[in-house]
């Protein structure tokens, strides 16, 4: 069966590495595997596949008019992409994708496409890298009821925030220490911004839920403004703190939100370096934990063959979302949050319960409120950390 | 699509209870089930199935000759379900089960004869409750080499040690609390005394090295002989006692062995109660973990659903184990051990590091040893506690 690869980036070459590698297992277990074509931008970098006849093409119209079977996207490009996405499967063709922005933006058309076109869907790879969970949660969601997500979904973020607790680092050194390192991007608002977290909690929550998430209303901050100071705070509490990506179905609503998290010692809060952690609450089984690595090249691409393989055999589950639950957003649950700003409005001096002044810093402990309370001091103000106090998870 | 249960007990009476309501969602997901007969012992007995025209039967051969498609079994009984099972793939009928005794016992034969007969052979409830384990295992297992598999198997004995530890209460004491729970069974002998654990990394280790064991060959130490004596002493050192199953395939060898661990404050360390806890190291994600609820009544039926829907709509694997990999199986993994015993024979006494008395018990820490090594030592004493000392996992 032919198949051809969208990106040959770190992901794009660790599927051809252990498609190359594992041939004769592979073969051995009835998959008779002929990677083709890998689509590139520039044709003139020099590539070393294992594969020596494997066709290098940046012409995307020799993919889409050829026989292979099934495309893997390993791209982080964006429209380009979902455009791409879009013929391919209007050509019959299953798609596996690791690239949770699509994903994540066109969850809804996606699956939509993918049932009228009667192909495969499969994105196992955008959420969590190699940890076993988008396809046990399809299976979960099959028929039964899942009303909570948690995770800590963004390893840069997560890496960033137990270095600085563990070196007592300034956010900037070992930011720059995760660039060198490769885990962080020159530009890495996305991950620090929180962005990339709420892309993988909006997919992770409309897939159990079954109900459309616009990503513009998921409440999102990052850890782009945190100081040491804050850690300092937190530890002297008795708390660590995590970018906790959150949402949990009640009453036919949906609390969500992406935000930095005061943790007593828990599971969560023992996530260290770019790991990757995800709790989900179930009416079968109360709850249960994943933990591993959420990014990499091998790690990805893992996830990406069991999808694949998955295809190939007929294995996979048919794309059966349609978010026909349309649950409405809100951000009303209540608990305590942390602030640390130089400036103080009226409206949020009235929430304080306990405050620290170190410098032009406040460091505010509020009284019990809730994001809606919250969100028109937070967007007056231009320099604020913000963190929600997790008693429990 | 017709299936029976073979039970009705509690993980049966949980099968009919989700099937019954889900059956809309069931239905809408393209799942039209019939659960048309469950095999009971005892007819006169009063039941109350959701289903009003369940029909309840105590003969077997009545499923046997039936046209139902799948046969799911929750006995817990051993050579009769054995021989049923048997019978039951021949006439061309997929299994689901729960019952790890007998998976474990029969891992070859049972593979061999769904192969040979073109059915499926399910098992995903066997193994550590509602946690989807075994089938994401089974996906990796096409392709990635997995090296390494460490777990809390038996929930039962994780609820004494944890309460033990909690409380400060006696092992009886809280062995009698957690029969009384319905945690523990009357004869409490397969679960604190490893031999659950046991089976259950006999079926995981199996999986994943494609290779035979023998249940006689995997060294087992259960917990049945604890004293509060020995957590307080582990303890003082900064550990905490947990019932580890253990292998790790290296240099075509498999250390395997089922054995009371101290354990610093890890991610074993911090399950606690009855939860399950799994990590799998693989050559391609380093490592993930797994946390949940291994046992209960919807939980266990949660997996069984999982297995029976892959079956239904043909997304399940067929049988592709062979055990095709004769590792050596070995206990050669040199660590410290401790040992409260009342005798310290001379070979015993060559090993020690370091020994305190209290009344007629040695409290040991070995030096540097293997189970090779201790296993003769340990089958001539009658009265011993001993448990491996785990750095770091």
């Amino acid at each position: 069966m032919k198949i051809a690869l969208m990106g040959f980036g770190t992901v794009g070459t660790g599927v051809e590495e252990i498609l190359y590698k594992k041939r004769a297992r592979l073969r051995q277990n009835n998959f008779d595997l002929d990677l083709a074509y890998a689509l590139i931008k520039n044709k003139d970098k020099k590539r070393s596949p294992f594969k020596k006849d494997l066709i290098f093409t940046d012409d995307f119209e020799k993919i889409l008019s050829s026989d292979v079977d099934t495309v893997i996207d390993v791209t982080s490009s964006f429209d380009e992409t979902y455009e791409r996405i879009i013929k391919l499967m209007k050509a019959g063709k299953n798609i596996v994708t690791a690239n949770k922005a699509v994903v994540s933006k066109y969850f809804e058309n996606l699956n939509d496409l993918a049932r009228e076109n009667g192909v495969y869907f499969a994105y196992e790879a955008a959420v969590a890298g190699a940890i076993p969970l988008i396809h046990p949660l399809m299976e979960e969601a099959l028929f039964n009821e899942m009303t909570k997500v948690y995770g800590i979904l963004n390893g840069t973020s997560n890496y960033i925030l137990s270095k600085m607790e563990e070196e007592g680092a300034s956010y900037e050194k070992v930011l720059k220490k995760a660039q060198d390192l490769g885990f962080a991007e020159a530009d890495p608002t996305a991950d620090v911004g929180g962005f990339d977290a709420m892309r993988k909690l909006r997919i992770l929550s409309s897939l159990i839920y079954n109900s459309k998430i616009n990503e513009d209303a998921i409440p999102t901050f990052g850890i782009g403004n945190i100081k040491k100071t804050d850690l300092d705070f937190a530890k002297a509490m008795g708390y660590t703190i995590r970018l906790l990506a959150k949402s949990e179905l009640r009453d036919g609503k949906i609390n969500i939100s992406v935000i930095p998290s005061f943790l007593k010692d828990d599971f969560f809060a023992k996530t260290f370096e770019a790991t990757n952690a995800i709790k989900v609450w179930g009416e079968n089984f109360s709850a249960y934990e994943f933990k591993g690595p959420g990014a990499g090249k091998l790690e990805t691409a893992d996830a990406v063959i069991r999808d694949l393989l998955r295809i190939l055999s007929k294995r996979e589950i048919p794309a059966f979302y349609d978010g026909a639950n349309s649950y409405k957003l809100e951000a009303t649950r209540s608990n305590k949050f942390y602030l640390r700003t130089s400036l103080v409005p009226k409206a949020l001096k009235d929430l304080i319960e306990d405050e620290k002044v170190i410098g032009d810093d406040h460091q505010i402990i509020t009284k019990k409120t809730d994001f809606e309370t919250l969100r028109p001091i937070l967007s007056a103000l231009s320099d604020v950390f913000v963190a929600e106090i997790e008693e429990e998870l």
